[in-house]
């Protein structure tokens, strides 16, 4: 664990929930098998500096491939959270089918932090997201919920106990083009509606990602990490390192907020042969991390 | 380039000599068709600091392919410059099949800088060697001569300006195991005839591939990346920043010493599918290079 290398100046309920949810995960890991999918693995990092957060991955980047392979390419890539969208596992799938693909990610070695992004328009839609995510032991919910319906998203993670992580989607987004048109629609909710960042669409809309983890420190709950082209409306993914963004700068930044979620990797290229890039960007970041102060 | 933002204390005649080829190998690159293998590729990574040396491929990695898609794979993990094993460019073609291998290496934007590591035995093979090494218009012959023919390797690096960078391949090598070893063979001879450092083989040996650096520094005209499971004969290649090598620390090191020639991948695991771990590899080395100072 690295949690404990950490400063505690952030210490708050939900750095606290984040420690009970690594254990929680370790004892899940710990149920694979050893030696599955030996022959492509390799042994975790080690070089890396204690960090306060996790690496995973958010599976829309492998929207092509079914749930098993997916899961196998995350595990090459050695990363150990994943957070499913719904071409992985169906919004309006069975508790039995939910409870199978849990199952599966679990004996993959890996840890279902999360589902998403998952939109939500109406009371019947926030319903069913929470009983989904529960039912597949998720933490966190990434969403993007139209405004009618927060005060019941946030009755919800109340009763439920889930986090709900705002996507901002740039540009394109009425609702929620930027972080802070997050934070704005959240801050006067339970801290734990929050906010996950994606910082290539915060970068698209010409926000600055560096600058908005620490402005919304106390709500990021979620990071969709990626490189972009341009910091502009027509910026398209690509492998990070090789775009625009501060990449070590963000890292830096998520470090010293005492970030202790997860960053998600969301490689949006080559969508029918992602692995290469996918890899390519997670070296990079593991990169950054190991090399950073 | 990035080669003029560095400190000029190293400015040998070696490193001129680099600088000037740096120049005719933008030339050369410059004859791609642009757009090429446009589909996959990303521009070249921008947020690194200025770096002395280039990144570049061992092709021993793609062994297991033939030169039109080793070629395509080291264009897509943004490398430039490659060194090729014989695999990909026997060392009996003739000249014709040389200057088209050659001629397909440039075509795909690529830097033929280097070829090996060739064995010589006799007078016959160093001849062979060196005639195949101008016909393809490489710098450097990566080698493991038998220290009988070093006077005739420093005669004809003499003759044909060409750099002689002597790979140690750790405990199974009687002649050339450590990176000292190559150093007590060359340091009376020609400053062309100097080490390719495999600082997988250093470190399996017990040698400390930072420290060596600095040691033979006015030596260094080669390297061969990567990452090793365990500094023992019995660790394995590994994805860069998975396995125990301090590769920041080496990476710094190459910095400092303002190292101006080729860090080249060898990736030598999954041959049968190497692309996800080089450039998880690759994307290791840039994250580390735009995050140190």
């Amino acid at each position: 664990m690295t949690h404990h290398a950490h400063s505690d100046r952030l210490l708050t309920p939900t750095r606290r929930q984040w420690l009970g949810w690594a254990a929680a995960a370790s004892c899940a890991a710990a149920g694979a098998l050893p030696g599955e999918a030996a022959e492509q693995s390799s042994p975790p990092p080690k070089k890396a500096a204690p960090r306060p957060f996790h690496l995973g991955l958010a599976s829309y980047t492998l929207r092509e491939f079914p749930l098993e392979q997916a899961l196998a390419m995350t595990r090459r890539v050695g990363l150990e959270y994943i957070c499913l969208k719904s071409f992985h596992l169906p919004l309006e799938a069975s508790r039995d089918q939910i409870a199978k693909a849990a199952a599966q990610v679990r004996e993959a070695g890996l840890v279902l932090y999360a589902g998403g992004v998952i939109s939500m328009k109406d009371e019947a839609q926030v319903n069913q997201t929470f009983d989904y995510a529960q039912a597949a032991g998720m933490k966190v919910i990434v969403a993007s919920p139209v405004p009618e319906v927060l005060p019941l998203v946030e009755r919800k993670v109340q009763e439920c106990d889930l986090r709900v992580a705002i996507h901002n989607h740039g540009p394109g987004d009425k609702t929620y083009p930027t972080p802070e048109s997050v934070y704005r629609r959240v801050e006067g909710l339970d801290r734990r509606v929050g906010l996950c960042m994606d910082i290539g669409h915060t970068a698209r809309i010409g926000a600055d990602p560096v600058a908005d983890v620490r402005r919304f420190a106390d709500r990021l709950l979620d990071v969709h990490f990626k490189d972009v082209s341009a910091a502009t409306p027509q910026g398209v993914c690509v492998e990070a390192g090789r775009g625009v963004l501060d990449l070590p700068g963000f890292l830096a930044a998520l470090i010293e907020i005492g970030y202790s979620g997860v960053v998600a990797f969301e490689f949006e290229k080559d969508e029918k042969d992602p692995l290469p890039g996918l890899a390519e960007s997670v070296g990079y970041a593991r990169g950054v991390l190991a090399a950073l102060p």
